[in-house]
């Protein structure tokens, strides 16, 4: 029984990384740098894609798939600031896949684009399983949840190019260590930037998106 | 393809289902109350598992199973206060199953304990469709996660005895909207109870530990 269930696992994972990049392909083509965002819920996912919309919108055209089990709160905030969105809704399925993704590319103006935010569903686990044919994985510790998450999950800390640290305004109240966290990433991932933001005061958040304009002129200079 | 894929889950579930009721006779036995503790990561599961032991364990013979994707760091906090403990490390896996807890409780001295407790893995979506055993459930939302998670994780809201708002003590910094969270909740599971706690400051643990009192001593009447 067990390995039946592995086998299906590896023809999942198999599939899978086939149709992420045929997405990559696609995005290519267009010149879109996309990225897929993934955190724990309530880390501050949609907070940050608002975020950076509001600072990028007049310079980039960004559109968003939003990935979540159930509603489309977080695709109906994004649509109120005239940005295209797509609601992915997994029905109990804990992370996207590709397939997935193919099929919200469908519904976008690719040709009209130049960033794509891939916002995932609210897990530290799956997400970072499953290549979605991004160009960039990035992730957002929350501080409330604690300075032990890289030894906890460690493959999503490892996966990330990017690690947000987000509510950094709340850090004074916290038994947060921050020199223990950065010891755990120097041995998971010590490629991974780190920025330390607050998606609500607006703190920190223009190292961000230098790094996210950075990444999207690299794109556009790749086009064919 | 996808069909196959659903045929392995329903099998993994049902199968899941008998031994989690193979569980529970075997804790029936022994007059054991038995409660699965989930919550997204960091939201507060060790921490409420030992602001109960320092409060209980003069009066309650406590153990505790702890499931992590990796790491023993919370098995060894637990077992630093001199309580049982077992680590399932899932490898990957985003939640625990009857199986693991088949064979944690084979770790443990059944008869002399009264109460487990089942830190499941940091996740708000899976752990809520794989029965342990357990005879309650509750979730734990931290309140810096929002007040709109029982929309977006509904399955874990709807199917949780207790609910547990963590982190109280943040409250007036954060923008969470009690009343929206509280209509959400009756909408979705009108019989839940809802405990309001800071696990760091202490700050309303005394309805709960009530709660694990009142629960225990039925439980323990209930012996043959």
């Amino acid at each position: 029984m067990a390995i039946k269930v592995i086998k299906v696992l590896e023809d999942i994972l198999g599939a899978n990384t086939e149709l992420a990049k045929e997405n990559q392909s696609r995005l290519d083509k267009h010149g879109i740098l996309t990225v897929n965002i993934m955190a724990s819920p309530g880390a501050g996912k949609t907070s940050l894609i608002m975020q950076t919309i509001k600072h990028l919108k007049q310079e980039t055209r960004i559109a968003v798939i939003e990935g979540d089990v159930a509603s489309s709160l977080d695709a109906e905030t994004v649509n109120a600031q005239g940005i295209p969105a797509v609601q992915i809704n997994t029905a109990g399925g804990c992370h996207l896949d590709a397939n997935m993704i193919a099929k919200a590319l469908d519904e976008l103006s690719l040709e009209d684009t130049d960033l794509i935010f891939i916002e995932n569903v609210g897990n530290l686990i799956c997400p970072a399983e499953f290549d979605l044919g991004e160009h960039k994985k990035v992730m957002i510790l929350s501080l409330p949840e604690g300075d032990d998450k890289p030894h906890k999950y460690p493959l999503m800390f490892s996966e990330a190019d990017v690690i947000i640290l987000n509510k950094y305004d709340l850090l004074p109240l916290l038994d947060f260590d921050m020199p223990a966290f950065r010891k755990a990433i120097a041995g998971l991932n010590p490629k991974a930037k780190i920025f330390s933001v607050s998606c609500q005061t607006g703190e920190g958040i223009e190292a961000w998106l230098d790094w996210v304009r950075g990444e999207t002129g690299k794109t556009n200079q790749r086009l064919p």
